[in-house]
C-alpha cells in the first residue's frame, strides 16, 4: 500500500552526491541559527570562545520541532530548484519558529524585509537577539515571519489552512508539516479528509508531512506510539499514499528524504497531468510523508544523565543554567560548534555562496513566495450591482420575505463573475440557509464517490466551488487559507455553533491585527465574512441547545481595527451590508441574519442610506415628529426589530399622544463610542438619537448585557433598558420564545409603560391587555403548536 | 483484518428464530412510535381511518436517523437480556430522538418518570403530541429523556462522552452510535483515539457503532462515500477491529446484527478477562461496528418521484403537506400501517407482553440504567483537609510562591482518597501547570506503546488516572461523561485555548440548567471544575496568540444557576476555592489562576474568611481606616492584584494623606446584583464597599468591559473605571504587558491621580515619576529581556 524507502545502501551513496552534501550544509546552517536564536545575545559566529555574557539572560523558545522543520525546508528547496516548482511552506508546529526563521534568513528574505537583520555578523547578532525577546518577535511563526500564513501558536489548523491555499491554485504545492502533537487535536484529525474536496484538474496540491518526533511538552504522542501497521492503515484509510522516512542518521535520512520527496512530487505531477488531460476524474490517492525523527534532532544527546535528543526534554530550551554552570556553557559551545559554522558562513558572516546556491531565488523562495503574502496577488472581486437583487418594498412592513434568499442570488452572481477566486463555505446548510441559488453556477465540490441518485437534486460536482463538510473547523481553515493567499470567500454557519470556531476566530483576528498594524510589508487581504444564520430566535424544534447568540460577544473582545458586526433587519439591508463586507479588506465581518420569512421594511435606496449611517431613526415607526420624544424604542436584529415595531404599532394605536422615537441599529459598533471603535458614535450623535434623559427601551438580538458592555460610557446609559436573549428557551414558537425572554411586543409595551414617568401609574387597561395577550398567545401556541396567524404573518399596520 | 458477516443464508435462517421475530416486532413498534411522534396529534393507534385532523399542524422532527438508532437498541436489548450485562446507550445522532424516545416508552421507563405518558392509547397520544411541540420536549435526546446523558444537539462529542462514562466502570459497556455526519467533525475524528486511554483491567468498554446512513441534511457523508478498503483501513488505523453490518433487507440485517453484536460483546468479554487475569497488559484491539443502513430506513421509499428512503430527503420530516394533500395523507397511513400496530399493541394500547419480554427489565433497561442518571450512583468525594496544603504566610506580601503548586498536592490527596471515582484531565500540561504532585499517587494513563526512556520521568502507566491528550475536546468530553455517570473530576487547560471548548461549555451549561431546574428525577451530579492556567499575563515567549482571557466572558452569558467564576489572588485562596468547587454539584466552576510565582497575602484562615465573602476590603493595603475613602482601588485576579497592591504601596508612600480603600474580588459574580446571580451582591453590600460617589479604579484580570457588563446596574457605576487586558501584546515581560494594557502599578497610580478630584491638578511630581518609571522599566526590559528584579521579585513593603 505504501512505498518504504529502506534501502540504506542507495541512500548513503545518494548522500555522497555533492547535492546532498550541500543540502546538509544548508540544514546545518539552519540548526546553527536555531540554536543561536534561543541562546545567543552576542558572539553570533562563535568566533571567540563562548562566555556566559554572550548568552541571553532569559532562555526562551522551542528547540524540539525546529530541526525537522528546516530539514524539510532544505529538501524542498532542492526539489524546487530542480523542478522549478511553486511551493509554500506551512509549519504546523509553529512554535518551532527557529526552524522557519533560519531558512527565511538564509534565503535572504529576512534581510530584505528587515534590513537591520542583515546577512552578516552584525545582522545575525540582531537576528538572534530579537527572538523571543521583549518587544520583538515571538517563538511561533507569527505574521512578522516572511513566508508564513500560519502562525501555529494554537495547534490544529495547519492542514486546513494548507488545503485552503491550494484551492484554485493549479500549480501550487503546499508543503504542510503536521506535528504529532497537533495531530491529536480534533480539527487536525478531520482535516485529513480535505483530500475529498481537492480537484486535481484545477486545484493545486497539499503534501502533508507528518513529523513524528514522538513528544509533546511532557508526553509521548499517540501516533508515534502505535504500530507501523496501524499508522499506515490510518493514512490509507484517510485516502493517502503514505511514504515513510524514518531514522536519525543524517546521511541516511538525507538520502531517504530526497528520494521520497522526488517520488511524492512525481506523484503529484502525475495526478495533475492525468486529471488535466481529462483522462481521470476519480479521486486520486495523494501522497503524504511520515517523517519520523528524534525530537530536538542534532541537539545535545544527554544532559546530566537525562536523554534530551529524542525526548520531551528537547521540547523547549533543551537545557538551562548556562550562566552559572560552566559545564552547560561548554555543552552549548560544543553543540553549536558541531554544526561547523566556519564552514557555513564566510568572513562577513554571510552564508557561503556555494551553500546558498542550494536554495532557490526570487519568488521561488518559500520565504518570499507571493502566495504567502497573498495580498500581493489579490485581485479585486468583480462585483455585480447588489441593487439588482433587491426585494421590491413598495410598502414598508407589508410583505414577508426570506431575508437570506436575495443574498443567495447575489452570491451566485459574485461566483459567476469570479469563478476562480471566490468560494462559499458552509457546513451542509447552504440550501437550508436559503442560499441555494448559488448552485445555478457552481455546485458543491465532491471528490468522493457518486451514486446515481445524486443526479436528483444532489447538487454535487467535481467542478463545484461551494464547500460543504460537517466540520466548521475545516471549513473556516480552508477559508482562511484561501483568503491569506489572496482570494475571496464567504462563510455561513449556524449561529449557536459558531462557538465551535471561537478560537479560530480569535487567532485570525489577532493575525489580521498584527498584519494590519505592525507588518507594513504585508499587503491587504480580503476580509473574512461570516454569516450567522439559523439564529437563536427561530429554533422551533431544535430548542435550547441551538439557542446561543453569544458569538458576537466574543467578537467585541478583539481589536476594533479588525472587527465588524452587522445585524441587518431585512433582505435589502442584508444585501447592502453583504456588498460592503465583500469589498472590505483586513477585517472579520460578522453578519447576523435569519433565514426565515421576515417583514421587509427598506427599499434598496433606503437600505443604502440606513446602512451608511449604521444607526438611525425610522420615521415611519416614530411618532415624535422630530421633537424630543417621551421614549426611545430601539432595535437591533431582525426578529428584535419585528417585535419592537409591533410594540410601536400597539403604542401608536393605544396611546396616540405618546411621542415615540424608533431607532434601528444595523452596525453594532455604532453603539460604542468612537474613541473605542472606528465605527463608533460620537457623544453628539448618540445623544441626538437616544436623548439625554428619556427612557430607552432597546430590543436586541443577542444577550442584552452586550449592549451595556458597548454603550456604558454614553450619557443616558442609566436610562438604557435592554431586552434580549436570556437563556430562557426550549421548544417554542417564535413568539413564545420572545415572551420567555421578555423581548416580545407585549412585554416591550409594558416596558414603555413602566419607564415613561407619566404612564407609570396609568395606562392600566393597556397594561392589562398586554398581560392578557401574552396569556392568550401562549395558550394558542400550546394548543396548536404554532403562533396565531396574526403573529406569524404579522404586517406593519400603518 | 475484520470479520464480514455476509452469509445471507445463515442470516435468514437466523431470522426464522422466534427471538429475532420478536426483536423485529419490538423494532417495528419503535418505528411506529417514531413516525407517530413526528406526525400524529391524535388517533395514535390508527384505530380509525387517518384524517387530516389527526395530523399535527406543524410537522417537526428528524426521521432519518431514528430507525437505525432503535434497530441498535432492539438488538442490544437481546444481548443485555441473554448475557445479563450492564449497557448504556449514547445516541450521537441525538436529533434522531424518536429512535430513542420510542425504546424508552416501550420499556416503560418513560411512563414511570412521566406518568401522564402512560402505556395506553391515551398516554401514547400525549407522548406523540408533546414531541417537538411548543413548551414540551425537543427533537434531540435532551435531559428530559430517560437513559440519556448526551443530547446530541451539537454534534461531535458522543464518543468522548462514551469513553468518559466507561472509565472506572469495569462492568459497563457504553454502546455509542456515531452518526456519519457527526463523524466529520474534528472532535469526533480524534475521539476514536480514546482507545489508547482505556485500561481493560479496570475500565469498562465502549462499543462504537458507526451508522453510515449516507447523508447529512443535504449532502452525502464522506465516510459513506469512500471505498470499503479505505473505511476498513481507517478503523484498523484508529486501533479497532471493525465489523461490518451492511444492507437494508430487514430479515438479513437482523441476522447479521445479532451475529455481529454477539461477536463484539464476546470480544469485549475476552479482552476484559485476559486483562483481569493479568495475562495481558497490551492495548487490545477493541471491536467497533460499521452499520450501513438506508437513511430513513423502513420509511416511504419515494414521494412524488423523488427517492426518500436512503436519501438526504429522509433527514427530517420525510414529506409534508399532509393536511391538504390526500395522497400524502394516504402515504402516511399506509406507511404507519406497514408496521402493523395491531400486532404490536394490545387492546389498551400497551405493547404486547410477548414483545415486551424481549427487552430487559428494571435497571438493566438502557432507559433506566442508573449510570445514565449518574447522580443516583454518585458518592461524595472523600476530601482531605485543604488547610494541610496551605502556604505559610506569616507575613502578608513577603514571599513568592507558585499559586498552583499546593493545589497539586491537594489534588494528589483527593486522588489518593478516591482512586476509583476521581480523575484529573488536562492537555499535556499537568506538570507545566505545577500540578505534578499528583503523579506521586497516579501516573498518566497510557495504553499505547512504551519505550525504555519513559522510565526516566515519563510518569506514564497503564494504571494511571491522570488523562492527558492534546485534544481539549476529547478531554472535556471524557470529563463530562465521567461526571454525568456519577463521578468527580478536575480539568485544567491553557486560558487562551479554553476557547477551543467554548461550545462544549455552552452545551454542558445548558444540559445542567435543564437538569437542575426542569427535570426533577435527575439526581445531582458533581460540578465540572475547570482551572484556567498559563494565563494572559504570563505569555513571556508565546506572545499575542496566547493572550486571551475571554473564556469567562462566555461563562457570564450562561444561566446564573449553573455558572461560577473564581479568581483567587494567591495560593491559599486558590486552595479554599478549589475545595469549595470540588464539593459542589450541578455547576460549572471556572477558576483562573496562574502557575508562576506570585506574592502570597492570605493565611489559610484569612483565605477562608475572604473566600466565604467572595469580595472584601483588604485592610492591610488600605489607608481609609474604616472611614469614607477618597478612592477605592479594587482588584480581581492574581497579577491584577499584585499590580494594584504595588500601586497602593506607591500611593501610601507618596501620598500618605490619601484615604485609599483596597477591595479584592475572588468570586467574580459578586460584581453582579443579587437579582441576577445567586452569588451577586445586594445594593447595600456593593455600596458599602464601593461607596456612592467616590472614584473606583478596578484592576481586572480579563477584558475590562466584562466588569461593566456585570456591574452596570449598581450605584456609582459611572465612577467605576476598569483596567484589564485590551488586546495589546506581543513578546513582553510581565510588567511590559501590564503597561501596554495600562493595568500596571504606575498607570494605576496615574488613574488615581486623574480621578480623585483634589489630586487632578496636583501631585505633578508623582505623575511625572510614574511616567518616568514606565519609561525606565521598559528600557530595562528591552535591554535585558526581563523585568528589573525589584519588579519580578517585588514584595509588599509594609
Amino acid at each position: 500500500m505504501s512505498k518504504h524507502s529502506r534501502n540504506g545502501a542507495s541512500h548513503s551513496s545518494a548522500l555522497e552526491s555533492d547535492e546532498l552534501r550541500l543540502v546538509d550544509a544548508w540544514w546545518r546552517a539552519c540548526n546553527y541559527l536555531a540554536a543561536g536564536m534561543i541562546f545567543l545575545a552576542d558572539n553570533p559566529l562563535l568566533r571567540e570562545p563562548l562566555k556566559a555574557d554572550h548568552v541571553k539572560q532569559r532562555l526562551l523558545g522551542h528547540w524540539g520541532a525546529s530541526p525537522a522543520l528546516s530539514f524539510v525546508w532544505a529538501h524542498l528547496n532542492r526539489v524546487i530548484r530542480r523542478e522549478d516548482i511553486d511551493v509554500i511552506f506551512m509549519a504546523g508546529p509553529g512554535h518551532g519558529a527557529p526552524g522557519v526563521l533560519g531558512p527565511a534568513y538564509l534565503e535572504g528574505t529576512y534581510s530584505e524585509v528587515y534590513p537591520d537583520k542583515s546577512e552578516d555578523a552584525e545582522g545575525m547578532q540582531k537576528f538572534f537577539k530579537q527572538f523571543s525577546f521583549p518587544g520583538h518577535i515571538g517563538s511561533h511563526v507569527t505574521p512578522e515571519t516572511p513566508g508564513s500564513i500560519h502562525e501555529g501558536g494554537e495547534l490544529g489548523y495547519s492542514l486546513s489552512h494548507a488545503y485552503g491555499a491550494a484551492l484554485d491554485n493549479p500549480d501550487l504545492i503546499v508543503a504542510c508539516v503536521v506535528g504529532d502533537g497537533e495531530a491529536e487535536t480534533g480539527p487536525l484529525a478531520t482535516a485529513w479528509h480535505s483530500n475529498k474536496f481537492i480537484n486535481p484538474a484545477r486545484d493545486g496540491a497539499v503534501l502533508p508531512i507528518l513529523n513524528l518526533n514522538g513528544y509533546k511538552i511532557a508526553n509521548p504522542t499517540i501516533l508515534a506510539r502505535i504500530s507501523h501497521e496501524e499508522l499506515e492503515a490510518l493514512f490509507v484509510g484517510y485516502g493517502y499514499r503514505p511514504y515513510f522516512v524514518e531514522g536519525s542518521d543524517h546521511a541516511q535520512m538525507h538520502g531517504k528524504m530526497a528520494e521520497t520527496l522526488d517520488a511524492a512530487i512525481a506523484d503529484i505531477h502525475a495526478i495533475w497531468k492525468k486529471a488535466r488531460n481529462g483522462r481521470d476524474t476519480e479521486r486520486p490517492r495523494w501522497p503524504m510523508i511520515v517523517l519520523r525523527t528524534p525530537k530536538g534532532w542534532t541537539g545535545p544527546k544527554e544532559i546530566n544523565g537525562h536523554k534530551v535528543e529524542g525526548s520531551w526534554r528537547a521540547h523547549q530550551v533543551p537545557f538551562s543554567d548556562v550562566h552559572n554552570n560552566p559545564a552547560n556553557l561548554a555543552v552549548l559551545e560544543r553543540w553549536m560548534q558541531s554544526y561547523k559554522p566556519e564552514e557555513l558562513f564566510d568572513e562577513s558572516g554571510r552564508l557561503r555562496a556555494e551553500i546558498r546556491a542550494t536554495a532557490p531565488s526570487g519568488a521561488r523562495r518559500m520565504s518570499a513566495n507571493p502566495h504567502a503574502n497573498g495580498g500581493m496577488l489579490r485581485k479585486e472581486l468583480k462585483m455585480p450591482d447588489f441593487r439588482a437583487y433587491a426585494v421590491d418594498v413598495s410598502q414598508a412592513g407589508k410583505i414577508l420575505h426570506e431575508n437570506t434568499r436575495p443574498l443567495g442570488a447575489f452570491l451566485r452572481d459574485i461566483m459567476r463573475c469570479n469563478m476562480e477566486t471566490f468560494r462559499v463555505f458552509g457546513p451542509d446548510e447552504t440550501a437550508s440557509n436559503r442560499l441555494q441559488a448559488i448552485y445555478e453556477v457552481s455546485k458543491k465540490v465532491w471528490m468522493a464517490d457518486f451514486l446515481p441518485e445524486d443526479e436528483d437534486g444532489g447538487e454535487l460536482s467535481r467542478d463545484g466551488r461551494v464547500m460543504e463538510m460537517l466540520s466548521e473547523h475545516t471549513l473556516l481553515g480552508w477559508l482562511e487559507g484561501y483568503l491569506l493567499t489572496g482570494r475571496h470567500g464567504f462563510f455561513h454557519t449556524y449561529e449557536a455553533f459558531a462557538h465551535v470556531i471561537d478560537s479560530m476566530f480569535n487567532q485570525h483576528a489577532k493575525w489580521l491585527d498584527i498584519c494590519k498594524n505592525h507588518v507594513p510589508w504585508r499587503a491587504s487581504v480580503s476580509s473574512e465574512t461570516i454569516l450567522l444564520s439559523s439564529t437563536v430566535w427561530r429554533q422551533d424544534h431544535n430548542g435550547f441547545s441551538h439557542q446561543d447568540p453569544g458569538f458576537i460577544d466574543l467578537v467585541t473582545n478583539k481589536s476594533p481595527s479588525v472587527t465588524r458586526v452587522y445585524l441587518p433587519p431585512d433582505a435589502n439591508t442584508l444585501l447592502v451590508v453583504a456588498d460592503q463586507c465583500m469589498r472590505s479588506t483586513d477585517c472579520i465581518n460578522i453578519i447576523v441574519a435569519d433565514k426565515q420569512k421576515h417583514l421587509q421594511f427598506a427599499t434598496i435606496d433606503e437600505a443604502i442610506v440606513h446602512c451608511a449611517k449604521g444607526i438611525g431613526v425610522w420615521r415611519r415607526a416614530s411618532t415624535d415628529e422630530g421633537e424630543e420624544p417621551d421614549v426611545v424604542l430601539a432595535s437591533c436584529g431582525d426578529v428584535a426589530t419585528q417585535e419592537a415595531l409591533a410594540a410601536a404599532a400597539i403604542l401608536r394605536e393605544r396611546l396616540p399622544e405618546l411621542k415615540l422615537r424608533f431607532v434601528n441599529v444595523v452596525d453594532l459598533f455604532r453603539m460604542q463610542p468612537d474613541s473605542e471603535h472606528p465605527h463608533g458614535s460620537s457623544a453628539r450623535e448618540f445623544d441626538s438619537l437616544f436623548t439625554l434623559d428619556k427612557p430607552v427601551i432597546f430590543n436586541f438580538h443577542g444577550y442584552p448585557w452586550l449592549i451595556h458592555k458597548l454603550a456604558y460610557r454614553f450619557h443616558n446609559h442609566e436610562n438604557l433598558h435592554v431586552r434580549g436573549y436570556k437563556e430562557k428557551g426550549n421548544i417554542n414558537t417564535p413568539l413564545e420564545l420572545a415572551i420567555l425572554n421578555q423581548a416580545d411586543r407585549f412585554n416591550l409595551v409594558i416596558d414603555v409603560l413602566d419607564r415613561v414617568p407619566r404612564l407609570q401609574s396609568r395606562a392600566t387597561h393597556l397594561r392589562e391587555d398586554m398581560r392578557n395577550a401574552i396569556i392568550r398567545h401562549l395558550d394558542y401556541a400550546h394548543t396548536h403548536g404554532t403562533d396565531k396567524p396574526e403573529i406569524a404573518e404579522w404586517v406593519w399596520p400603518f
